[in-house]
């Protein structure tokens, strides 16, 4: 499965060794590093384990959290993206995703002229570490606390007022743009720009009882992943298709037979292009 | 409070004749009744009661779910929504808000189509009846299962598509549409085409703890509903302010300890107005 990726949180019982260990016996080919599963560990080591087990480092996760009420916590945020840049380019992964942040009752518009601010300034140190840098529109219902940017051509017009950088593209992740009517379009929009830098992949379950710890594996909701991947492939887009759930039900299973449904669900959901 | 509604879902706990009673007396003059309250009653008896009550009924809550698998399901939606005209009609209400609706797993193109047809299929009796009839378009969060219009951008292409008669307009909700970043500008399109029929009020709190019924009372949360409220003035709307809140938590409370807490967070919010 060479374009499977799975990201660390959603394996969060194992530590970051474990999931280096057990990915590639599993058939997975890449791996995005929570934050988390630095602390109290050297990137370089990390960087150079995961690749020893065979495993191509897609992307850090996660920078952003760009807005604040104060000067002073708005340069914290820089401070702390400039952190994640060293991170990542001592890890030498070349991406970091981006969760724009959201101050809950600050004017969405107010809190979007601070994101592009907040990556305007740490674009140079991106650009020096040969790191890119990948908004991530988040779905609207982490409008109040998470991400003032809640659509794919919201993240395109950001990449457009910056003056289009090179480094500076979009993560597109099914659970949040899904619903999105312009879904189709933007996606062509943000590939033709060059933008389209990560794909990440989940299903949205009906019911869902908890607004952040109760996605789906790809199979278990209504999200049309086959198709968006399609339309993300005929961009041109070769990248990894990347796994990220958050979900306490998982979280509760053992994570060895949890891994062997990702991969089950992975190949029935991509079964026509292994034949 | 003379703009002031009250959706009856809002004191859930109370029947429709509770309502009649304690609304006035709160100095609320205007009642939107949700469709259950009417089981076993006669609307004519309802409408009645309400208006000598001193109570405007502002609309019949709720119309729609108009997609469905199969052609039988879809036709029980048509007549579902024929018999609330019918039951509009006999309450002398002259709106129903219609939540079009969706199918887990059905694309949502699809859905959008089996909406436009069943809102199409019912005009003419709403014309007959002089009911007018509200798309509200709902949070991406429902997109799965309860509506495939999720920004006012999408409600009002399916007026332009359906001819804009003149009995289709939209509802707005600032639960379901603050986070767009469209939002003002649609609002005075909606307007401009003399389409914004309705205005709910309620909160996003943060955080949500629950996807339907974790709703805020205004001041709640993080909404700005004073400059929403604002931008639908500004279109030339006069009509009522309803307050829509479904809540687990208000509805455990003692429903008159609750109904003061609406009426004074409405003047709060409104207090430039009635100086």
């Amino acid at each position: 499965m060479p374009r499977l990726c799975i990201h660390t949180i959603t394996n969060k019982p194992w530590s970051i060794e474990d999931c280096a260990r057990n990915y590639p016996t599993a058939g997975v080919s890449g791996i995005t590093i929570w934050r988390h599963n630095l602390e109290g560990r050297d990137p370089k080591i990390i960087g150079a384990q995961c690749r020893d087990a065979g495993l191509e480092i897609v992307s850090l996760c996660r920078g952003g959290f760009f807005p604040g009420r104060s000067r002073e916590e708005r340069r914290r945020a820089i401070d702390d993206n400039r952190l994640a840049i060293e991170q990542a380019h001592a890890l030498d992964a070349n991406l970091i995703v981006l969760v724009c942040g959201a101050v809950p009752g600050q004017p969405l518009a107010e809190s979007r002229k601070q994101i592009a601010e907040g990556i305007a300034a740490v674009l140079p140190d991106a650009e020096a570490a040969a790191v890119r840098l990948a908004i991530e529109p988040l779905h609207p219902m982490y409008a109040d606390d998470r991400s003032a940017i809640n659509t794919m051509r919201q993240a395109n017009e950001v990449c457009d007022e910056l003056g289009s950088p090179a480094h500076l593209g979009l993560a597109v992740d099914v659970y949040h743009v899904w619903w999105d009517p312009e879904l189709e379009s933007q996606i062509a929009t943000t590939g033709r720009n060059g933008r389209l830098f990560a794909f990440h992949i989940c299903d949205w379950k009906t019911p869902t009882t908890d607004l952040l710890n109760d996605r789906g594996l790809m199979g278990d909701g209504c999200i049309p992943i086959g198709e968006i991947s399609r339309w993300v492939d005929d961009t041109g887009f070769t990248g990894f298709r990347e796994v990220e759930i958050f979900s306490n039900r998982y979280w509760a299973m053992d994570q060895d037979a949890y891994l062997k449904q990702i991969t089950a669900s992975y190949q029935q959901l991509y079964a026509a292009e292994a034949r």
